[in-house]
């Protein structure tokens, strides 16, 4: 299993393991179009944006991103942010998701990073037991507006 | 009441507001120092990233952070993330937040934003409140890993 930063050749399974969701079904389209493409580009052109892959000989079988955020507070701390993490449901449950989180983590402290940081939807009951497995703290209400 | 992007001569009333609250006076420093110069300068030049000022007449009193996140997840949707908002104690309860909250907000729709995240800290009781009068819902787990 090898932990790499997607190229644009992975977008394809990528865009199906967001599909391949149950919140995700409904909010992705069904195959790569233009803004897929543009917002590929978006990411993977911005220094402090990664997509990040588990590539199992070739095929990709879980991905997520990671932002790091510089910042004032905490005394000038930069953060990660992870986002949208998917592992392909023929996979899970396997400690595949745990693995490919502690690569992320591990490398955020390696770069600097004062703390890592996500927010789970709370309808995914086992999503946050799985973080807090790997260390992760329920401190924070996650609060979205749709625009 | 102006609303604008932080300039340097902001610094250190921007870090004055970060000590001045129940959680920031434990991990913030009492004045601008290095560390702080060198946070301010990977903010402000990013393009992605932007500090926003309250400025009454000269005075700074109340500052945030708005992260522009580009990713793939809900078709390929930029969002907007808050953070570090904080504003000046004699000032609070007096709807500044909220004016400071709706310009952001508006502004993140304008850039084109699908939607506006934030995360509190739940010993925060007041902050959910205001938010959700905002127009945010608290559908999500904020996690934390301090590294």
């Amino acid at each position: 299993m090898d932990f790499r930063e997607a190229v644009h050749d992975d977008l394809p399974a990528i865009v199906a393991l967001l599909g391949d969701d149950v919140l995700g079904k409904d909010r992705e389209a069904a195959a790569v179009d233009e803004v897929y493409e543009r917002a590929f580009a978006a990411v993977t052109e911005d220094p402090r944006n990664e997509l990040v892959v588990a590539d199992d000989g070739g095929e990709i079988v879980a991905a997520l991103q990671v932002t790091y955020i510089p910042g004032l507070g905490r005394h000038g701390a930069e953060r990660a942010l992870v986002e949208s993490v998917r592992v392909r449901a023929d996979r899970r449950g396997q400690g595949l998701g745990a693995e490919l989180m502690t690569w992320v983590v591990t490398r955020a402290g390696e770069r600097g990073c004062a703390l890592v940081q996500l927010t789970t939807d709370k309808r995914r009951a086992d999503a946050r037991r799985f973080y807090e497995r790997l260390g992760f703290v329920a401190s924070h209400e996650g609060m979205k507006r749709d625009l």
